[in-house]
């Protein structure tokens, strides 16, 4: 049976580790494809054009919107960022899974364009190391912890609307359990219609030639 | 966070594998216990009372049955099989996860009995290889070819209600495929409901020492 692509949202805390892990999945398996995010932020030192990101000026980045070219869109400090629709429409059809990280908003909104899209969401294992993460080393100012934990506690109420939970207690573990989740998302039922069909057809044809 | 666990259980067409797979799973991880069903069949040369079966006689089962110590049971060809109660309810609280090898029905029962258990039908790949398995070598009478048809005919009809579709395509794809799908399982949000009020409850502290 045809093996058709899954799109895998991962979202999560900060400092929880999300880009570690597809970073592993990439270089571990050949099964997925990596969605890169358009943005009008201008690139760092170093930052590569279709690397990290697709770097447009704002008035390419709203003409891409007004073509329908993203499947999701936010603004962040006065940035946008956004996922190009025709790499993923095309690695979908290869039959690769696309992995996008972004996050929660960005997570809602792609789910309802692809309700089959499978939503991971990467935690620390345990409270007292979320805090820990967000506190930083105690270096940052109040204004930046406060960011954090605005976003962490808006990201929190969300955990719930995701397919998964993946705890990342250990790196090399939580790279093989994203595939795990991503290989079981293969099997379920409404991804193996086909199969199913046919096997239905063949008893009933058996049993009209008996 | 502890970990609870899971009943799997395991249901296929004839031939399709799933002894093999069970066996790998046990063999290779050591998340897993086997559920030993009890049985008035008597036994066959070689089998040993606790391995494949427990082996009772009638009375002994009708009064387990009536002690409410079995998870499921069925009758045929005048033998009842059943599901012990208390080493699965034992293992589970240890958060070993515990694989039942059993048919549809006895499927269906449990999921009632048990609403969060994984159910996983094992299947050959193709509708092709499910109708050579059938028809055997060809040396089978035409009554245990009929018994095996309908026998597929009615577990494909309940193909729908498992949680997977497992396909047996090679061995040691399929036993790993199925470590992914229990593994998957463990991170479902309703699994990590304990982890997600913790997470949420230290935020809300850090919010009020703000």
């Amino acid at each position: 049976m045809e093996r058709k692509g899954i799109l895998v949202v991962i979202s999560g805390f900060a400092g929880a580790g999300k880009g570690t892990i597809v970073k592993g999945l990439m270089e571990r398996y050949d099964d997925y494809a990596l969605s890169v995010s358009m943005t009008t932020r201008k690139p760092r030192p170093g930052e590569e054009d279709g690397k990290a990101y697709f770097f447009v000026d704002k008035q390419k980045f709203e003409e891409t919107i007004a073509a329908g070219g993203l499947i999701e869109y936010a603004q962040y400090c006065d940035n946008y960022y956004g996922t190009p629709r025709a790499y993923v429409e095309e690695q979908l059809a290869k039959g690769k899974d696309v992995i996008l990280e972004i996050e929660i908003q960005g997570a809602l909104q792609i789910r309802k364009i692809f309700p089959t899209a499978l939503l991971i969401f990467v935690t620390p294992p345990s409270a007292q190391i979320l805090k820990e993460r967000l506190l930083g080393r105690g270096t940052e100012t109040p204004e930046v912890v406060k960011q954090r934990m605005d976003r962490a506690a808006q990201e929190a109420d969300g955990m719930g609307e995701y397919d998964y939970i993946l705890v990342n207690d250990t790196v090399d573990k939580a790279i093989s359990d994203a595939h795990a989740i991503i290989t079981a998302a293969h099997a379920r039922p409404s991804r193996n219609t086909a199969l199913m069909k046919s096997i239905n057809d063949a008893l009933d044809k058996m049993a009209e030639e008996k």
